[in-house]
């Protein structure tokens, strides 16, 4: 069959395989995430000469149809989310910042987390099985043996030393140029972004953030006082600079402070260009608002290059940088840092007061990780793992979720946000996923005013049957909703 | 000598053999802290009955000049801090609570921590030859390789079960009753008090506190944007009852919590009565106040009998009762808790929001050094030695420190507070004590306003040559402020 019609065909012979691969996509026999044919396979299938199958498929890639993945071959690209491109906002709203809505779905979300039960598709956590967890285990065993009353006593402010060594000669990849003495050890990032806003903002002032934005630090911001000013983000580049720009031009006196997750966001998963993370530093040092940036994804880009952070464009001491291990080595460890500049002394001082320090035995064992454990090597290795984990979760959206569905394109991390069509409630969805023991994160608690109501984040830290099948499950029940 | 003294005499040979030794004690002979002469030996030496020199010793004790130690003998009693033990307080100020003032000499305080070269008597931390680091360590890497998946993830709140089901139990000793799902793990004592603080008041809030206070807590409460009302706190018994009902009767709906350290607190090391906890739960009860109840010390009793806390007689759920094992097994490793009754919800979900967990292998190994490691064993044992290194550095303050000074006399922990006479500056005496590399807390961190001038706290957890003569050297510094 595929002969006659290659035989009737005017096109270039390439066209016509490339055509017929589409053809194969659309239909939905490939579907995101599958493997198309091998070369030599399709070659042979179709009775073509390897180097017309090559030139077919380097047409398809192209066009972003179908991608490559080193030793491994093609793959069917996961489709594009399309949420609004260049976002709208709205100034009379961004006049008038919102309180947080300290609802009782985020409660609930969170007490989702204690129930052994449940398929946790909707904590942003990784999967102990992508964990050096054996190997870091014994460092811990092996570092608090070596150095007994350090494991036992204080690491007060700013930390254990050779730890922040360590995080001093990694920041040189994502282009910063540190000291070690600018760097103060924190109990995991959600604790530095605590204490940098805690810095930098008294109750009733605002905080400029991207919308939509990471539940934890939404309640963070209502619970310290402060009012969140929504700038919209796009599902590639990050948070809309233009928006950021207006706002602050018409708001800019009562904004103290700026949090943006520069790499890999969480939830959408998409990341400020190097070009605008310079601008987004440059807008914010013109209007004196100091950045919180959350860099806690950036060592996990699926192209293998590490990205680099805003932080690196700081010229005025106007960013702090906030990031941890939690989703790279562990996060039950507690360990992150924040390198604070001109804030180093407030945010020591407030460290201290609020905790005195950070759990000593982990800060030992990961800083003997980062010089003996081989930690980039294990990066390369979950790199890919999650690469290939996104685009089968992708796929598996594009399977059995209803038409219309949307999946965002994530270089890095393992957040997906899934847009279904505005039949589907996620709260309803939800509700019904855990009487099948499946937890999501439902759009609406990452905005303030419960936008996102067709909207879920899941996690795509782990991929096996019983995950596909739970994608199964609630593709049917998005499905149900439709009828 | 002895001898023809005793044959002019016509009182009881029993009150000679006392005044004998109340001689020496006055004379300096013997300073407190100092062993008597034994029993045997007196009788021997001064020629009179075994009989005799025991009734005399039982006098000496009955007027608190010297005091019996089970297996060790006689030591002369510590000298009372005579500071007013009825507090004075100041009506009009109690209305107008202050701004705690966040001055630099906190700051400096602190980051004498980090300084290798100072003998630290300035800060309140066990020492690490009173801790069973080995044995704790050793836990730690054992039930990190028993529960390794644990080990790396979350133990989100309320944190670790097996953990919480322990303290549960110890909580039996202190007279309190409760189930596992009561409590919630934290970073150490001092988050489950921001925590708590952070719950109950909203920036402006007036807490009720304890004069003089743990330097710490005052300037939390400033961080957080609140106002502290003083409540003299006496030498013996802790916070004036009468104060604190006076100034509730005139401010009650200003004040939105009261904390205080309710056994050995810091820095006096005076503790509520039995019976003065019960009213003290009674008063905050009836002006609605809910109590923030610090029992850090409370396993230190040198008595060796468990205080109870004041949570004991909580009977209409207002008391929030913090703890954790920094001071009895590891500071480093960061565990606490918080019981917090009616807002165990609200504490939970600020402690995600704020720091997502505390650090696991921390909570493993604790939870089975409660379990089998001996913590009972532990406790008796370095509740004898702190006794008695309390009362070596009482002595060592009578015998080095001008005529004058006084000292604390506390019934458990290990913070000593110091009076000088009024001419020695304690914060000059903390610029001396520095060249000589030696660490102390100067008295007006203590106070919102630079009260007690005067006071120094010193950390009895160690004694030896070196911290003799640490306190030698204070002495000849205070002792040349004079000249």
């Amino acid at each position: 069959m595929l002969n006659s019609q290659l035989s009737t065909s005017r096109k270039p012979l390439y066209e016509t395989v490339a055509e017929r691969i589409n053809f194969l996509i659309d239909q939905g026999t490939l579907r995101p995430g599958d493997r198309v044919p091998s070369i030599r396979k399709l070659s042979h299938q179709m009775q073509v000469s390897v180097n017309t199958v090559k030139e077919a498929y380097g047409q398809l890639e192209d066009r972003q149809i179908i991608e490559a993945r080193p030793q491994s071959g093609f793959y069917v690209r996961p489709q594009l989310l399309e949420i609004p491109s260049d976002p709208v906002f709205n100034p009379p709203e961004l006049l008038n910042p919102t309180d947080v809505n300290l609802n009782q779905i985020y409660h609930r979300v969170m007490r989702d987390h204690l129930n052994p039960q449940l398929l946790k598709l909707g904590i942003s956590v990784p999967d102990c099985s992508l964990l050096p967890v054996d190997k870091l285990n014994r460092m811990l065993a092996r570092e608090t043996r070596r150095y007994p009353n350090q494991a036992v006593s204080y690491q007060l402010p700013p930390g254990n030393l050779r730890l922040r060594q360590q995080i001093a000669r990694r920041m040189l990849l994502s282009g910063c140029t540190l000291s070690p003495d600018q760097i103060v050890i924190t109990s995991g990032c959600v604790e530095a972004v605590d204490l940098s806003l805690r810095t930098l903002c008294r109750p009733g002032d605002t905080v400029a953030i991207e919308t939509p934005f990471y539940f934890n630090f939404l309640q963070l911001i209502d619970d310290l006082g402060l009012k969140a000013l929504e700038i919209p983000t796009s599902p590639r580049g990050g948070i809309s600079l233009e928006a950021l720009d207006y706002a602050l031009s018409h708001n800019g006196d009562k904004v103290k402070a700026c949090v943006v997750i520069s790499n890999f966001n969480n939830p959408v998963g998409s990341s400020l260009s190097t070009v605008d993370k310079k601008r987004l530093v440059e807008i914010l040092s013109h209007y004196q608002v100091p950045l919180i940036e959350d860099d806690i994804f950036g060592d996990l880009a699926y192209s293998g290059e590490r990205p680099k952070v805003a932080k690196a464009f700081d010229r005025n001491d106007n960013v702090l940088l906030c990031s941890s291990f939690s989703k790279t080595l562990a996060p039950g460890y507690r360990v992150g840092w924040v390198v604070a500049g001109r804030y180093q002394d407030d945010i020591e001082r407030r460290k201290m007061l609020t905790g005195v320090a950070t759990a000593s035995p982990p800060q030992l064992a990961i800083a003997e990780f980062l010089a003996n454990g081989g930690y980039e090597h294990h990066l390369r290795s979950i790199r890919k793992r999650y690469a290939h984990q996104m685009a089968q979760m992708q796929g598996a959206i594009g399977r059995f979720f209803p038409a219309g569905t949307r999946a965002s394109r994530p270089q890095g991390g393992f957040n997906l946000w899934v847009e279904m069509t505005s039949g589907v409630d996620a709260m309803q969805l939800y509700k019904d996923a855990r009487k099948h023991n499946i937890g999501i994160a439902p759009g609406p608690i990452f905005s303030l005013e419960r936008k996102y109501q067709n909207f879920i984040r899941l996690n795509a830290a782990r991929w096996d049957k019983d995950i596909e099948s739970a994608i199964a499950t609630l593709g049917q029940l998005a499905a149900a909703q439709l009828v």
